[in-house]
């Protein structure tokens, strides 16, 4: 049995919603890894994105975009609006709709790995959303347990 | 310690929202593993299903067919009906809801076992949610990793 | 590798919504395990709350008050209301929303544990959120799996 911790690095380019398929650098930490049977974590650290799983493809990330401005809405009045202000003088801190949706949707997700494979279908991907309204680059964990 | 991964099958026998608790499935499968302490990972392998816990029983059922049809309405437009159509004839593809239901809801839940019991609550049950909108047959994986 | 489970207590002390960050109490328990790399779940053996991560301060508390009510209304007539009654005497059963919220959020987090630490962003915590509308004791597993 072995931990083995690894980083992935995604750059956010767009002042919005912003959908990653990181599945493919996902796989490429386990195949670095060596381990062949475990349970893979697939991590956050922050509290404005998520990571998730989706079919990923682009009429998809359109109908995701129209359900997360359901979830928790751009115009809403929130309150870390009031106090927060605008630190970054770039609109920084009108992400209380990011905060939202972060913690409904969670910051991890855990696939089995079986035979040195993850057991996701052919159509799931490994996403990463990043809720958040200005550009940011974020660090992802992908950290395996098993043998 | 030990890995021990194992699948469990699903017959979503509706053309709806399908929900089963599959707790003692789940259970038999600890049981056969011999293992006693450690995690257990509930994954399924598909983009429109979802794993998570529910006090499973009819009223409970019924409130979360509202609720998801409050978070993902059947209704609404989603982008993925205009260009996948309806590929199987049997309105296989106008499931834009189902994909939104679970990415938000997620693919698996993580249950830690202690002394060969899962940590749940008696009122407390892992379920299986298909949001797809025609019939199905699901491989479910329960994963256990510990001694 | 070792497997480490342990326990924590929280009390909700008032009959609506409880959000309480348990980073600190979480932290403790891994110090206590002297388990420095690994997944550590974080879990709530219960059907009416969940376990997430967020920004805990005033403001993302309030904002996200408004959005479980968007989420999963209090007045919404659920069916659980009809059936399971007010057992309690005190309104106790008339939680159908606690029911939904906790499904849609989840009953565990993952976060992986690197040289000791959780990998979360200092601005980043685990939170516990309690759905129900009656004071509730509740028990937190912690579990870390790791070496």
């Amino acid at each position: 049995m072995a931990v083995k911790t690894a980083e992935l690095y995604v750059e956010k380019p767009v002042q919005d919603l912003y959908i990653l398929n990181i599945t493919p650098q996902v796989k490429k930490h386990i195949k670095t890894s060596r381990i062949r049977n475990g349970i893979a974590t697939v991590f956050i650290g922050c509290s404005t994105a998520s990571i998730t799983t989706m079919n990923h493809n682009e009429e998809n990330v359109k109908s995701m975009k129209a359900a997360l401005e359901h979830l928790a809405p751009s115009d809403y009045d929130y309150e870390h609006h009031k106090t927060c202000g605008d630190i970054y003088g770039v609109g920084g801190d009108n992400n209380g709709k990011s905060h939202i949706r972060s913690s409904i949707l969670g910051p991890s997700v855990t696939v089995p790995l079986r035979n040195g494979k993850l057991l996701l279908d052919k159509g799931q991907d490994i996403v990463f959303m990043d809720f958040d309204i200005i550009r940011r680059k974020r660090k992802v964990i992908v950290q395996i347990v098993g043998e």
